[in-house]
Order: C-alpha cells, then structure tokens, then sequence
C-alpha cells in the first residue's frame, strides 16, 4: 500500500496538532507515525505525519489550508524513492558507497547519473550501468562549467544533488536552482577546519579526533544546515595521510546517513539549522 | 508555571491523536511538545505529552475517558522532583554521581534516603546529609531482611527506588510492591554476562568492549525492560581490574542517563520493552 | 624500501627487548616501529618491530634463535599485500564495501577470488573482474561440499580466507587447515545472541546496542579470538528489519577494521585471545 | 614493589631501544611495559618502560648519559601518587567527580588543596575535609591576583595544577612557573568554538556534537597540546541550557581521562602536541 508523508510547519499556536490530525481522521486515514517539534522560543511549529488509505491530496491540502494560517508550508507527498544526482572530482569512497547502496535498493533514492569535472571515476561508475558525465572546469568560466552541468542535470529532472566529494565551490545562483536539494559531505567536523589542507591543520594541531559534516549547501561556503555529524578517534601515530583515510571513513557514515534521512523527508530546515524526526 | 504530563497507552486506532489533542485543545492548553509512536505489528499505541496552562487534572481524564476506549491506560502528572531512595552494597561509584548530582539538582529527583546492606558507605552518604541506614543481611532469611527495608521505605513514600549496585536479588513479592519503579544498573552488556564474575569472564573470553545496561526490574532476574545500554572500548592491556574500572565508568553513565529518563517520565514499558520519549 | 616485520612470541624473562633489538641493531637495521606487550600473570612476552634496511631474513633468524628460548615463536615476513579469499553466501554488504576497497587499494590485500554457495553475487562480483565460483551445497554432505572448495582454494594459495557473510559452518578439519588464517564477522556483540535468529532474539528483548564482531575462527563455533567489536545503538522505533540494517552497517565496519588489523600484521593470538598493536 | 618510570626523549638514530634496554638490563631489572614511537619525518624518538627490581636511580641515569646523546631528555621517576591542586571559578561538576575519586583513591593523585576566585564550591570541597581557598579576583590586577593564588600554591608544592573550570586567563609568567604542569578542561571541541558564549555560538550553528577538550595550558590560549577530545551527541531539541548541561557531562569524562594518563605519566609533549602511551 501507498504510504504518504504530510510536512507541516508554521507559527505555533494552539490546536495545531488537533487541527491537523482532524483533517487527516475525517480523511480516514490511518497515521502510522506523528512527530511534532516546537521551537519554544521562536515559536516555530513542525510536524510530520507517514499515513496509508485512499488519499486524496487534493483534498487534504484544500482542508489543511482551511484550517492553518496562511504563511504555514504545506507538503504532501507519496512516498517514492528520490531521483538523485551525484558530483564527485576524484575521490571515491563516498561515490564507491553510494553505487553499491543504490545496486541493492538501500538508500531510498534512484541514482540517475554521475557527473564530474574529471574524468578518474568513469571506470568505478560504469561497472554499475550509471550514466557518467565528464565536465572539465579548466579554461572555464564558472559560469560556463556550471551551465555546461545543468545542461546535463536539466535531462534527468533529479529531486536532490549529493556532493559527494566535489571540489569545486558553487555560485549562488547555481545553488539557487536547487533550494535545500543540494547536499554535502564536507571534510571536518564544522565548524573547525574549513580552509584548504584541514588535516595538515589537524595533523599540526595535534587533533585526537577528525570529524565529517554532511549538510545542505546554501550561498555561504561551509555554513549550511547541517544533517549529520560524525567522528573518529585518531591519535599521535596518525600521520596526514592516515588522518585523511580516517577522514574518508567517516565521511561515508555521515553522507549516507545524512542522505537516508533526507530521502526519507525526515528532515526540516529553519533558520538555517536542520530539525529531523528519526 | 507548573508543567504536566499525560502518558496514554492503548491499542492503536484511527483517530487517537486528534481526539486526545482535542480535549487538551477545549481546555485551552498550550502543548509544548508531543510524542506519539505505534507499534505496527502488535497495534499498540503510546502519547507523551507536555503541557502548562490551567490545568483540572480530573476535568481533563474525565473527558479522555469518554473518547478512549475502556482498556486504556492514562496518567496525568504535574511535572515535579521524583521522591526517591537509593539501595547499595559496598560501591561509591554511582552512588557518588548521584549524591553529587542531587546536591545540585541536576537529577529531577531528591534522594530521601540511601540503604545498604554494608555500613561501608555511611561516611560518603553522610557527607552530604543523607539519612544513611544500615541494613545487614547476615544470619536472616531474605524475606526478613525484606521486611526490614521495607519498613524504612515506608516511611518516606518514594516514588522510586534506585539499585546503585545493590547486589542482593528481590524476591518477587518485594518486587510486586514497586512495580515499573525499581532501576538497576546491570554490569554488562545484557544479555551477554550474567552471572558470576563478569569480568572475569569477559577477561577469558577476550572482548574488546565491556558494557553496562540499566533497566526495570522485573520478578526475572536481569530479564527487565532495558533502559539504556552504553559501552567502552577496552583492549588486550586491560586485566580483569582494569575492566572493572571501565566497567565502573560506563555503569555510572548508563544510571544517570536512565534515571534522568525515567524522572522526567519519558518511558513507558510494553512487553517487557521500553519506549522512550526523548 | 621494502618494510619488514618482525614477530615474536614467547615466555616473558628479563632482557627480551635488549636481546632481540640488540639483533637488529647489529644488523644496521632501522626501526620505524616497535611494540611490546607482556601479559603479566601468565609470563607471556609478545614483539613487534617495523624496520626498513638491507635485510637478510635468515642470519637475523639464526640469531633470534641463538639469543632467545627454543619455545619462542619468530617470524619474519616482508610486508605485502595478503592473498585472499572471500567466501559469501547471499548477502552483499561486507563484500561490497571490500570489492571496492581492494579497487582502490585500501585493504593491503588483493582478493583473488570470491567463493559462495549461492549464485547471488556473482553479478557484483563480476563488475569487479574477479572470478567468482558457485559451490552448491545442496544435496551434499559437509565434507563434500569443502573439498569442492578447498580444490578452488589451493589453486591460490591464499594467505588468509574471510568469511564476509558466509552462513556455513566450517568443520573442524577445513578450518585446521587454515590455523588462525580465517577471519569472520559475526552478527552480534559476541557472547551475547549466538545462534539463529540473532536479531529476533535482539528485538524481543528490547536491546538498547546492536553489536558486531570479528574474530578469528576455531574449531568452536563463535568461540575464536575477538579482533575488533563495534555497536551502533538502536531504539524501540527500530522493528526486526532495521535491526538487520543496523547490523549490516556495523558489521561493515568491524569487518573492515579486523581486516586492516590482521593484514598488516597487527595481531598475535594468545589463549583464544588477540593482542592487537596498532 | 615500587614501580619505575623511565621517560625517554631524543633525535631518532638506530640503536636507541637497544641501548636503553641495555642499561636495564645490566641493572637486573624487569621490564613490566615498554613503548616507543619515532615521528618518522620530525625524526624524534619517544619511550617509556615501566620496571620493577632494586633501582639505583643516580646509576642509571649516569649510564644512560654516556650511551645516549647530550641533547636527550631523560626522567627517571618512582610511580607514586601527584601532588595537585585544583582551580575552579563556579562550576561544580568537574570538581565533584574529582573529588568523589579523589576519596576512592582512582585517579593516582592527592588534592591538596581547591582555589578558587569565588566562594560557591567551599560547601562542596568542605565536605571532603580539603582545604578550600577563596581569592577574589575583584579590583586586582591580574598579576596582583596570580601573586595571591602563587603564595598558596607554594605552600604546597603542588606537582600539577588542574583547571576544573577556572575562568580567568592567566598570565604567560604564571605559566611559565608550571611548564607543561597545568591541565586545562575546555568546554569545546577545539579548535572549534573558542571565545565567548560557545554554546550559544553551537546553538546557533546547528551542530549535532557537542565536545570538549582537555589540554595542557600554554602562554597561547586554548592553544596548548591536547590530550584528550570527547564528543556527546545533540539534536534539535536540545536548547543552550541543555547543551551546556551535554557539555558538562562531556567535559567530566575528557578531563578526568586526561588527569588518569598525565598522572601515570603516560604523556609526552612535543611540538605542541602529546604522544600518549595508554
């Protein structure tokens, strides 16, 4: 049976709840799990309702509106797997991840293609029958490599990019197209270490633990909502490049959860941090 | 402002959320935060919610009682410090968490009293003016021994007693008195190590992790609903004195988290499960 | 420059150090790295040095043995990568994840070949170049079945087998052949939730951490030295198929981890036990 | 039987354990632990053994003189509990657990004596029978203040001095007297959130882990060599108050396990960051 996913958030006020889980009762549906979080001091209401039954989105919107006040935000949506994008540069072991993941249905999402701006990654993507895209950035404007990019993402409408490990810093008006659809995994636990060589900086720092941050990405470099942060111990015989490959293995951890709660539409965003009902 | 709680547990059906919202909502209540969850499989349903505002607690269950089906389980509780009394044996370590602790309110709970079976810890119990009473086991039949706690307890009404390694086993019948309201810390990971001499078991055996769990107690010994289980690396260089002392550190941890689960009545327990509302 | 190791084993006396440094030393050899362990109660003393230098395996074995007891164990080896086998059954999870590490070098080994007694993931397999061999087990007895197998494994020559999922157990004559040489990763946090069924079991009883754990396998089922445990912690939200998921994503990384371990020589066996130098 | 430390520090040349080990050797003592470690590039060669047996302590630091070279360090000391005393401002909780396992006898050390530049924590510290030193800071000149404090430290010839949450930055003079003697707790994952308000700052980022850090103290603040981070998961729920109480909690598990090495002196400093042999 179809399952669908209500998000609501709005201003709070009282009844929210009762109001919303009214429409959904009279609807005759059966919600198999709620969640609702309230931003006390802010006043921020949110909610998220899984439910099965002969829906009817139309109609549910049309009386949710009725109900709510006029700025709330209102999605409704059966659930389905995501059709997704993957950006890489060089490095594969997120990429490497996600293929095997998405060759045995397990992160709730459709990989459609993966496009980057070198050509190493070609022989890992094509052993699983995903499109490859190399768009060389050099001599380009970035401008001219963005747009060369969306030419191609523009042929598989995708619901979300996953950075996995792509290099190059987006315009905003890129990231504009796809308003909290762009995902990261950024190479330090945030905020410590953005900059170039974090784990030279680590390294001399003498860090006994190296983190990763998966977090949508927004305007401002390194300072979206971030999803997920995850860490790993590390110590005085880890020289650079044993920090950098503990750093890719948590790196994988913290995209793929970041990612599964995302495809899951577990995830809000407000005031630039995230709100997730695992 | 006074804060209040309503657990409600019952078998799942459609429209359980709106018709409990909706008589918090007629009585003008304001909820701060809600938590529902279903067991798909078994149908059963459970509601955590915290609300202020002018509260008639009878008011209130009266009228879920006229929506709720008769089978239902609810509870309706102004937010206020659990009234409890500590038992130990011969350990400090928890019980000094817990005395710290409560001397600065960080537990959501007042230690009216601790009881052992051991004077050993009188001098660090009544450091922090503590009525400490000693209870001593030798040479009386169990339920003797029982009895005599008993009527210490008694005297002070708790709402909760805390088995800050207590190593005596509770017959059944002291048990029943206390139902859902007896935590104990657990020197393993459960279900691995019951029994005698778990270190040294976990010594012979080589593992690299030593846990510890806390949980109701129930009539089956080590067989109650777990609360939480926390864990710490250990390695070759640990000898059985070594583990100890982890085991130590992370059984102080495990207690506390519970506990503060427990106090702040964020647990329910279903089929000798917990569900837990953080 | 080629790197070497060194391992020694044996009863613990005074100037163990001093003598077998003292060998190296007068070789011109240079220690990157050196370790040592002694197991106190039971006197057992256990080295390992990491050294680089014109090396000549056997006057430096000549003169371990001339400086220290007959009972001791002396190995000398030049670090390279191991010669393995991954024996499977259905399930993908590990497997993948050392499918792509050993395309990217990150394992120091190099998989010859995978074995399974199911056809399941021959296709993954093949997108990796690496032959794959179906062994039914079907209609046969144990005995029969292996020596099907064991005729593929002595056409490599492996150093080590991994068993990443493979739901047979081994019998006693099949694993004397390969004496501390086969590695497994087990479904649970060892000793707790052998048998079948582990994550039902799990489920049932409301386990708060999920486990995994790699060992070396003996004669005794689950009962060989521990490499490396990890957990990941679950809630009552989790029903049985999110703990297997769970289980998977754990059983990954200590799988990994013990692989790392072992392949470069990390890890001494001691009274069903691992001393691990990392 | 007494137990040595013998703590070793020099440029890295072949031969070093070899010789080391020597001395011991021709001195009849046992060798209970050995470890060394070379940062390869920087060329530096640590190591530290711990023995038993009759030791002349004046001998063999005269014999390790004449094999090793002029500009290595060399400490030779018999294991026994520090000498320390503690500064605090408001904050109670790292206190406490000191206190507590101060009482017990865990942590291989003896609290002379509490400073403080405020009067709160005299009722906790009085309870353990430990002097309590109260010296205002208010209308002083930070060096008038540090005059005060260092008229009583003398008084006690402390071994070590822990900042249990003290809130005043002191002086590089009143550093310089207590080189590589002073440990600090701070209250983040460094080099994360220095300055004000960090939990505050958190809040706002939208972190999901809060850490702490423990260091030694450098005349650089929050710049000294770090000895142990430990991280607590956080979520959306969580307000300032709360991640301050995580961090709390953090913070007493990272400085007491960081006290725990340095007192077993376990730790060695080097370019500003420590080599830790657990």
């Amino acid at each position: 049976m179809a399952k669908y996913i209500l998000l609501v958030d709005s201003k709070d006020e009282k009844g929210l709840i009762y109001k919303i889980t009214g429409v959904l009762y009279n609807q005759g549906l059966n919600i198999i799990s709620n969640n609702e979080f309230v931003e006390e001091e802010e006043e921020n209401f949110f909610m998220r309702s899984e439910f099965t039954g002969e829906v009817n989105i139309n109609a549910i919107i049309t009386q949710l509106r009725d109900v709510l006040s006029k700025e709330s935000n209102i999605k409704l949506i059966e659930q389905r797997k995501k059709r997704i994008i993957i950006l890489v540069t060089k490095e594969h072991h997120c990429l490497g991840d996600l293929l095997i993941k998405n060759e045995y249905n397990e992160i709730n999402a459709e990989i459609l293609a993966v496009v980057s701006n070198y050509p190493d990654l070609e022989s890992l993507v094509s052993k699983f029958k995903i499109p490859f895209y190399y768009v060389s950035h050099l001599d380009k404007e970035r401008e001219v490599h963005e747009k060369e990019i969306l030419e191609i993402l523009n042929t598989f409408d995708p619901n979300y990019l996953v950075l996995a490990k792509y290099m190059r810093i987006l315009t905003p008006s890129f990231v504009s197209l796809f308003e909290n659809r762009i995902i990261n995994i950024h190479h330090s636990f945030l905020p410590a270490f953005t900059g170039v060589n974090p784990y030279e900086q680590a390294f001399k720092r003498g860090v006994k633990i190296i983190g990763a941050t998966s977090h949508f990405v927004t305007e401002q470099l390194d300072e979206g909502p971030i999803i997920i942060q995850e860490i790993i111990n590390v110590d005085h015989k880890y020289r650079i490049k044993d920090m950098e490959q503990a750093g890719r293995e948590v790196e994988i951890i913290a995209l793929s959860k970041a990612l599964k709660l995302v495809f899951e539409d577990r995830v809000f965003i407000s005031n630039n941090k995230t709100i997730i009902f695992e």
